[in-house]
């Protein structure tokens, strides 16, 4: 099993998260300062699956993530 | 700084995730036996926000999760 993190580069304007803020504040949490919104993808995979790093790095940069806007974090567990 | 995962309760059907997993299945990474997707909130707060515990439990329940179809964990951080 392992799990791929996606967020939105600190570059790119998160517009979600803005909308959550502002409800937040709005509804009385005012100390919210920012929300920022990301995917995670729990991945399982039989034993069939070899290079499992590089695996996962193609898959993210493929399939799960935008490159352009969003990064990754790929992490393994047992 | 915190952060909140959501994710779809494990007896709550996922299409995205399935929808995923067909996808990489069809283009070689036929390792791939199940996706699972959720999504994470990275809240930033200032040092008003007393209750901090609360609070998150409260913001997850009611604005960031729907507890009928998924679960939630928060990750107090620095």
């Amino acid at each position: 099993m392992a799990r791929v993190y996606v967020s939105l580069k600190k570059s790119v304007a998160d517009p979600q998260g803005q909308t959550i803020k502002k409800a937040l504040n709005d509804i009385g949490y005012e100390g919210v300062a920012e929300v920022r919104v990301g995917k995670f993808f729990d991945i399982s995979y039989d034993g069939d699956l070899e290079n499992l790093e590089r695996v996962l790095k193609e898959i993210s940069e493929k399939v799960l993530a935008n490159p352009v806007i969003e990064e990754f974090v790929i992490e393994e567990s047992a």
